[in-house]
């Protein structure tokens, strides 16, 4: 069965996030809607990152198995047409059989988006973090380095989560200003559930000098949930880029 | 009667333009609204540009005069926590009485965002136009610096416009690459109703080869709105600042 990888950029505003649900709107719904009609039965779609309602994607990576031989530049024209605006496929390659998106992801790229301004542009709502607030740039960046390589990120994975193993890698995690915005970026092995944004959460405590920088290092080292600070709001991150 | 001055920002997707009219969402309507209690009555809300449907801002001046002495702080907070989150003001300031943001405008700039790409990321459907296929930017670039000076842009009035002169000056007309999409900027004393717009359209008519370079001098000589290409949609269009 021909296997296709699909990049793909959403708007997360409408969606209750990537992962089919009853009754809701979510990415997988719409994806496996329009790549219905090429096999006249359900395709599952598998995601790289299975991102939070609210959470955007620019890079999203989507694979599934089709029986039809469609060529791929016919595939990606043939979704778009069938996609509502807030979705869009990028890029359609051939990938060997068996190629699953989620499992064959090495590293992921996720942007965090926080405006310090008094007042936030309309236009920007929806993808920054409003934090009403000046930041210490140097304290966000120096928290943020520390936790850089291998780790047990326990601490910042959602109460309740799933995962069998709470040790990832970090191979950038570090804040940029870009215009009148702080953007947060972080490059890893792989992300728990809410840890991008349990991280920024506490990064932001510690830019607001509400807890001082050597409390990374200390909510890390506890494996503890209740060590780090709430988590950052879905629509300030975006899935960026998924690497194989 | 204090007179001040609000510099606001606007997502224009969800509002039909500027001006208030009956049964319709618009930004007039929106900020009056918010302007009501300040005075208890109704509070007139004159507009730099009185931008049409669709259209964006981040840098609309809007005047109206008070009877109220608030302060310049008090009221942008005041609005803001009333306004709509697709409008924000930005800042208040104190102008002498009398001064009416529309007639004392000297120059306005507008920028038009235009994405060559094949594909146009979801998050910036509602901020750029799509104009799917390669464009000279080179050619655009020329055939926007014909527009510099002081002429008759008759010819780029929207059919029936009611402008008594047709007579504008440019200071800026020029297109730059911003990542992948193109953006034209224009900076002029003023403009006529869908200038801009009519502009672009045959901008973009002369990238893709339909129309030479020199068809930009010609179609300004005529005078004669059929001479130029179709209107460009105004989703790609922003009123950037207004200078006093």
């Amino acid at each position: 069965m021909p296997t296709r990888k699909l990049t793909v950029a959403y708007d997360g505003t409408a969606f209750a996030g990537w992962q089919m649900q009853a009754g809701v709107r979510t990415v997988q719904g719409v994806i496996e809607e329009a790549l219905f009609p090429i096999d006249n039965t359900r395709i599952v779609a598998h995601a790289a990152g299975r991102t939070d309602a609210g959470v955007h994607a620019v890079g999203q990576v989507v694979s599934c198995r089709l029986q039809s031989s469609i060529g791929c530049d016919a595939l990606q024209r043939a979704m778009n047409v069938r996609l509502p605006p807030d979705v869009r496929v990028l890029r359609v390659e051939e990938v060997p059989e068996g190629f699953n998106a989620r499992f064959a992801a090495r590293r992921k790229t996720y942007r965090y988006s926080l405006s310090t301004a008094q007042v936030v542009l309309p236009q920007r709502r929806l993808y920054v973090w409003h934090v009403a607030q000046s930041l210490d740039h140097d304290a966000i960046d120096r928290a943020a380095q520390a936790l850089l390589g291998a780790h047990d990120f326990a601490a910042f994975q959602a109460a309740g989560g799933e995962a069998s193993s709470t040790r990832r890698e970090l191979f950038r995690s570090s804040v940029q200003r870009m215009e009148d915005e702080l953007c947060y970026e972080v490059r890893g092995s792989g992300f728990l559930h809410h840890m991008v944004r349990n991280i920024v959460g506490t990064l932001v405590d510690i830019g607001r000098g509400r807890r001082p920088v050597e409390d990374m290092a200390m909510v890390l080292q506890s494996r503890d949930r209740r060590s780090a600070s709430a988590t950052a709001p879905p629509h300030g991150l975006t899935l960026w880029t998924v690497e194989y």
